[in-house]
């Protein structure tokens, strides 16, 4: 890869103490390319390129690093240098940084941001971690309804620097009460003496403090909004989220939920960095929960074990009447947990899906059993080489096949329903997913297996 | 819900003929609600409510819809009303539209199209689905470098309105050629006659057209962009991509995760959308295999049954040993390809990430054969009612427990290398999830059960 060579170079020309040729390489990258090129370097390296980084970049690399990079050089540099990057850096970030630091650095970080941020800092970490609160950024420019456009324009040039986000402006009443919303786009457009309340957009797509940040990172989708305002219980705006923030959130939820159905306790840290006993911590407990509960599975065996000795032909059907179930279980309640997350499914919607798994299932179940008759019937007759009778045979296939039929059915309903009470319960639909399924699944059909083999062979 | 009342409400009027009742219900509401409290009402409603809403947000609402009413929108529309919808929207939109449209739709859409966006949308409809250049949109404001900040604001007011994003501009040379870029922030907040080339940024993060929409999509997220030029292979801009398309495509490639690692054929239409028989055929043939491949369990143990028929209380450990395997498998396998799809693995980050799992297999493996020795001991020795001898269930819990610590060291091994050698193929890595994977753990995990208890049994 071309990093190889260009982290190379740079550890080259550091021994050199080449350091204008450095910062002529640094030039032509971007801030987050110059993060991983910097996450590549040994440590030393890093901490002193960075140092010789001018102070405008530097800020917005440091936001891009990852904390380990970050704690080491934030022990290193003085005090002066830590300052002019805690001036540079948005509230969010900060607060990203204090939540990743040892005590002692968040003191230091603390002593080194000015007042009226440290109070922006305090009542951001107050939020809870899951809400739109934790989320949002409390740099945000607010015009008055009865400005001007050129009006609004003085004042986005005089604060626009120090805000991350100027796609949108929120119009806001006494006591920051938000009225409206209006675009950069809306303003350039319109001419100089159009006043704000005659283009600002009063239908304001808006969330609350305390919602949830998964519900509002989808309405940026659904939306298609590039920045949204928070505000508090009195419609008085706090604060705003951006788009890259809600992109985040959709891709940390999606790997939490990826986590669950894998049956791995989720993790804010990336896989590489978690280190072998976290990874044992996280997955330990499921893989014993689901052990143990399988042991339900060798109990309903050895309970027909006694009366179905003389049927020993039948334990080799058992794996693959349980994988089959398990999968149909596992295709239903993968996609109608995608389909809660997506939002998709609401109200009357979970019959409906019901009703359209039964009908999979039948058509499903019916194909699988016939299949699976067919290739018994060919197996043990055809190529048993006379071990069993015709009759035999046909039980056989026939008990396999209905059990499958009914497992089949058993599974999509389970696959379907599980997740949606999960949800209804207040419990992530996730959790549900495949290895809680799989198990109730396993259990039943043994059951139905060994219940219709009493039937069909009567014993 | 609220949406209930309004649809009624609104049925109600139209009954009654109250038109301007229903215009004022409905400027309340943002585009993409009106789309879906349409999709509520009756077909015939929404379509006779669609034809009352002014010009200019008509537009939108149509975009927002789904592609089920946008079709009775049409067929129900005059020439003349289908010529001002399809004025009002963005070429990418009107190709989105085009892709679901039956053939006489088609016609009747590009004939009310002006010559110049009918050339567009036929480029566009050129490039290969899954590229860049099927994701951009052809409507975007390019600078030169030697304009003032100020001829670029005459140029941004005068064809500003036109173009879906404002919040990027492309600065171009002869024949289109892209050689900076800046944002809308820049020009504001820098004075009226800085020239273009002293503010715009050369370290462009762009994309070419043949570029794969899920790797362009992961730029958004890592540098944090609001749009991206897109260029062909001489560097000249032909479109752009906003963030709103890229998000839609990290969900899509997402749900597609989702599917394939659920064992279904992923399709674009939404889960109740879909019909019974569209969502058998996506699942059957997956069903089919996997149950067939798992025939091999079933001769796996058929041939070993002979050899231990006098060990039949083996036959009751068989499904926790393999629901254990696959489990501990999945976990792996998911994790793996999640973070694949994140692009975290790079090199020889596997090598990595295989040790990791080898040892964290060894833990899990070791804590999972302890409290399975301990539980088959109390359950068939204290609680077995003297069925087994002491040194029987030793035994017996001596292979169940060596059987298992192996199996799981297996399982982790093969979750971890399956999916990265897919990728390593050209495959999708969540191919080889949890199904493909379950049913080689469930074969291994037999033959090392058998053969372990051949040994400590001494049949």
């Amino acid at each position: 890869m071309f990093e190889k060579e260009i982290t190379e170079n740079l550890s080259l020309l550091l021994s050199e103490r080449k350091f204008s040729e450095i910062k002529e390489i640094l030039k032509e990258f971007n801030e987050v390319d110059i993060a991983e090129i910097l996450a590549e370097l040994k440590e030393e390296d890093a901490v002193k390129i960075f140092r010789i980084i001018p102070k405008e970049p530097a800020a917005e690399i440091f936001a891009s690093m990852d904390s380990d990079l970050q704690e080491s050089v934030i022990s290193a540099i003085t005090d002066r240098e830590l300052h002019n990057i805690l001036n540079e850096l948005f509230v969010d970030d900060t607060v990203d940084l204090l939540e990743e630091m040892p005590a002692n650095m968040v003191n230091r970080i603390l002593k080194h941001t000015d007042p009226d941020t440290r109070k922006s800092i305090n009542q951001l970490l107050r939020y809870p971690e899951d809400s739109a609160g934790s989320l949002m950024n409390t740099e945000f420019i607010d015009l008055k309804k009865e400005m001007t456009v050129k009006g609004a324009l003085v004042h986005i040039r005089r604060f626009g620097d120090s805000v991350e986000d100027i796609s949108t402006f929120y119009v806001t009443e006494k006591d920051r009460v938000l009225i409206g919303t209006l675009s950069l786009k809306d303003i350039i457009l319109a001419s100089e003496d159009t006043l704000i309340s005659d283009i600002m957009d009063e239908r304001i797509v808006f969330c609350h403090t305390g919602d949830d940040k998964e519900e509002v990172a989808a309405m940026f989708t659904k939306y298609g909004l590039l920045a949204m305002p928070v505000v508090d219980t009195e419609n008085r705006i706090v604060g705003i989220i951006t788009v890259d923030d809600a992109v985040t959130v959709i891709e940390e939820e999606t790997t939490e939920d990826f986590e669950i159905m894998a049956a791995v306790t989720p993790s804010e840290d990336s896989y590489l960095k978690t280190g072998v006993f976290r990874h044992f911590a996280n997955r330990i407990p499921w893989l014993m929960i689901l052990m143990l509960s399988a042991a339900i599975t060798g109990a309903i065996i050895d309970s027909f074990e006694s009366r179905l000795s003389s049927l020993g032909f039948l334990i080799g059907f058992i794996p693959m009447l349980m994988n089959t179930g398990g999968n149909c279980g596992s295709q239903t309640s993968i996609l109608i947990i995608r389909c809660l997350a997506l939002g998709e499914l609401k109200g009357l919607d979970v019959l409906k899906a019901w009703f359209k798994e039964i009908r999979i299932s039948l058509l499903c179940g019916v194909s699988l059993a016939l299949v699976n008759f067919i290739r018994i019937f060919i197996m043990k007759y055809y190529f048993g080489g006379g071990e069993f009778a015709l009759s035999l045979v046909i039980d056989m296939a026939l008990t396999v096949s209905i059990s499958l039929l009914i497992t089949v059915i058993f599974a999509k309903t389970i696959g379907c329903l599980l997740p949606v009470g999960a949800k209804k319960l207040g419990f992530d639909p996730a959790i549900m997913a495949s290895p809680f399924i799989t198990t109730i699944v396993d259990s039943l059909s043994l059951l139905i297996y060994f219940n219709v083999a009493q039937i069909i062979f009567n014993v």
